[in-house]
């Protein structure tokens, strides 16, 4: 019997990870069982364990309170059963904030109570390029706003992807065609990696489970290895903070799949994840029914940011508008806007109270455009969304819900205006009598913010500059 | 008995007018029947006459067929009834191509097969302002690319228009109150005048005949005080060739009138109208029935310019947005969208096969908007949608259809690609297989067209500039 080599402290919301040797024979995913309870006083965490290829076997645990934990293992391999021990979960350490959890109802905020704004970027399968260019896209995000990804677990095949993936996530058989009951633990230990880098810059991995973008079959397994593959990808990535879980990108294009799958790979991850991170799934035409109990957010797919109030009413979830077209100029119509569309999609989305994701299509000699592949920024609207990020940074933490037509802000603290292609030249805010405001104007392209001179309370006309793409920021006097 | 002075001759589509003296006493209006047959060879016309103050009567009529014609009066007085008289209807003079109708189930042209591209504008009080600010407005109009005009009959009350008219369409009784019962012929000699003006301009006049806007109680006069206006406003004004009848601007904010009212407006219009001009009613939230047969295209307040293939194919009839919201900078949204933007959606709406109008709202110190009481014009889209006309003129004669997501045109002839706030930097058209194409790319803010070097035939993937609002022209070779 080995006993495991394990840290005795690891900080609130860090990885707490146990190693253990077991058999390296025989089909190991499918014959041996693992898992351990961690226990915090009289309560226990149940964390499924996974293995990770040469004999060894891991089991990975997130723990959420600061104190003495103990852990026992349990297995039907004896010499991984039973084998306990104990460590200190002490407090979080510089810019830990634990991982995000839905905040008044439309909004999003770390574990330990911080706010946060999502402000996503899309590259899809930037973990599939190899080193030197999966580390020259770390370095550009290191420089963007972005503190959320989306990215897909699987390979993807499609315009502008024709390359082949440095790892695959399944194992071959000797005839070379997948053996779907074996995972490639160098595919996962790699893909891992490059979820704790982004972990490392603060960002958050909002990982795409399954996809329909595919040559290889990955978008057409049968039900009882997609099951399987739902259960090691949460027992592996689970215990980082920074994961949320996209079911699907454009669900309702893979015809592999019907709704009672879908429901059901809900279920597995939500019955599996121990810590309840984020749960959406992604449409092409038709959502999937965002009102579902397991259904976290809304991660939407459409071009319209006007109807964020709307899909606000119908969920009382928060709307992220994870595609409204990218910053482009590819022949495909969702990869063709301009900076400056995108831009205004980004604050007609956040004015009405919800979130905007960015991505971007310039054609590449290479084919290295980022919304897939990641490497480098070439677009206008990243500055502009930085700006923005900035601006929402000094908002109100509460975040911003609707007032009237055009506004979002929250009774008695800061509120936004957002005029978009409207430039009046003079604007009536009804401020609550009493409260003392100072008005700023926000260029939202060319990154100014401009005081008004004057303090405004109750019903005040305010003269504006009548260009459009102009907000205006009135905040309370302290 | 006195014998009209009428003249020999009028050329085709032109007033052919009959004055005739009668009883000036009682109310004419009420007492007095007067009506003319109209004939050419054995084809009867009836025109009914209208009393014109001080003891005149008339009957307008425009020919539609050269040659030669007979008239005889019918009256309930003996003094008007029974004249007769003959006039030769000679070739129509230069630029008189007739009255507009409906071409090709979604266009325009004049009765004389001339196409007919609507590029209208909206001065809705300018016939109420007074000479020296109406005939400002016909010179800017001289100089300006609009051939339509959306006005209204009565005086407008709403903001920005708070001045009296210098006519009312009624006559006050003695105690200072409307006598609904007699309409005013100095009101309506003014209010013909200008529309005559806008004739000698070659611009269409889209006469609003009722509206909400109203401190004087035009808009909401009795059934029978309703119907004879219409009657009266028709035998007034029909016989010029550019009118076109708007039942209503806004009609659903009409509280006073019922859903059978408008429909019987609309018949009355269409059994007293001899000439069959355009008939159309103009929303704000909720659309009238476009598909009833009495409307002869949709008038459209809306700002989401990509729907006009949906409704094109819901009613099969002329779509025409007339309110997309105006140039301006003003507090009401309908009346501070950029220029940019309106070009853009003159373009979007033309690219989806429909038709689209301007208004201008830009503040000014004595409240002469554009909009409502014309002037001059200050922003940026006239001369852009100048432009458009300018290309829409070497288009297709037969009008713009959609042709997939971005494109208009017809099999064989010019297509026309608006591509809008979307800068793809290649595209690929699938043009006939075996005709020779000439593109052209339209910058369509920088009013600049540049041939793109080469020929295409069939399926062409062109390379474009990568920036947005513009558009690309197919041309077939000679």
């Amino acid at each position: 019997m080995h006993k495991p080599t394990t840290p005795s402290q690891v900080e609130r919301w860090g990885i707490y990870e146990l190693s253990l040797e077991g058999p390296g024979d025989g089909n190991p995913f499918l014959d041996v069982q693992l898992s351990a309870h961690f226990t915090y006083n009289h309560r226990i965490v149940e964390i499924d364990g996974f293995y990770d290829g040469a004999g060894v076997y891991r089991v990975r645990f997130m723990p959420d309170t600061v104190g003495a934990w103990r852990y026992v293992t349990h297995s039907n391999r004896p010499e991984m059963d039973g084998q306990t021990g104990a460590f200190t979960c002490t407090e979080p350490g510089p810019g830990n904030h634990g991982p995000v959890r839905v905040h008044n109802t439309y909004h999003f905020g770390y574990a330990d109570g911080t706010p946060y704004v999502p402000i996503g970027t899309t590259c899809y399968a930037w973990a599939h390029q190899g080193d030197k260019l999966e580390e020259q896209t770390l370095r550009t995000l290191k420089n963007a706003p972005f503190n959320k990804m989306r990215m897909c677990v699987f390979p993807k095949h499609y315009a502008y992807n024709q390359n082949e993936p440095v790892y695959y996530p399944f194992e071959r058989d000797d005839g070379g065609r997948w053996d779907f009951s074996r995972f490639s633990p160098a595919f996962f230990q790699h893909f891992e990696r490059r979820v704790g880098d982004l972990l490392g810059l603060g960002i958050e991995a909002d990982l795409i489970l399954f996809h329909p973008y595919d040559r290889w079959g990955f978008a057409t397994m049968d039900a009882q290895t997609d099951d399987r593959y739902l259960r090691y990808v949460v027992a592996r990535l689970a215990a980082h903070r920074n994961v949320w879980w996209s079911l699907a990108n454009e669900y309702d294009l893979m015809e592999a799949k019907t709704m009672a799958d879908w429901d059901r790979f809900f279920r597995i991850v939500q019955e599996s994840d121990p810590y309840g991170h984020l749960r959406s799934i992604h449409n092409c035409r038709r959502f999937y029914d965002h009102s579902q109990p397991w259904v976290t957010h809304a991660s939407i797919q459409n071009s319209d940011l006007s109807r964020v109030r709307e899909w606000r009413e119908a969920y009382r979830k928060p709307i992220v508008f994870d595609e409204c077209c990218y910053e482009g100029d590819v022949e495909q119509t969702w990869g063709n806007i301009s900076a400056r569309e995108m831009v205004h999609r980004f604050w007609l989305g956040t004015a009405g109270g919800g979130y905007v994701g960015h991505g971007e299509t310039y054609l590449h000699p290479e084919d290295i455009l980022w919304w897939s592949k990641g490497g480098v920024l070439h677009g206008q609207s990243p500055e502009r969304i930085a700006f923005l990020r900035q601006i929402l940074d000094q908002g109100p933490p509460e975040g911003l819900d609707p007032v009237g037509r055009w506004g979002a802000g929250k009774e008695g603290a800061t509120y936004l205006f957002y005029f978009g292609v409207h430039q009046p030249a003079e604007w009536t805010f009804d401020l609550p009598e009493g409260n003392q405001y100072q008005a700023d104007v926000i260029d939202t392209w060319e990154m100014t913010v401009t005081p008004i001179e004057g303090v405004f309370t109750g019903r005040s006309k305010v003269a504006l500059p009548g260009k459009p793409y102009l907000a205006v920021r009135l905040k309370p006097l302290a």
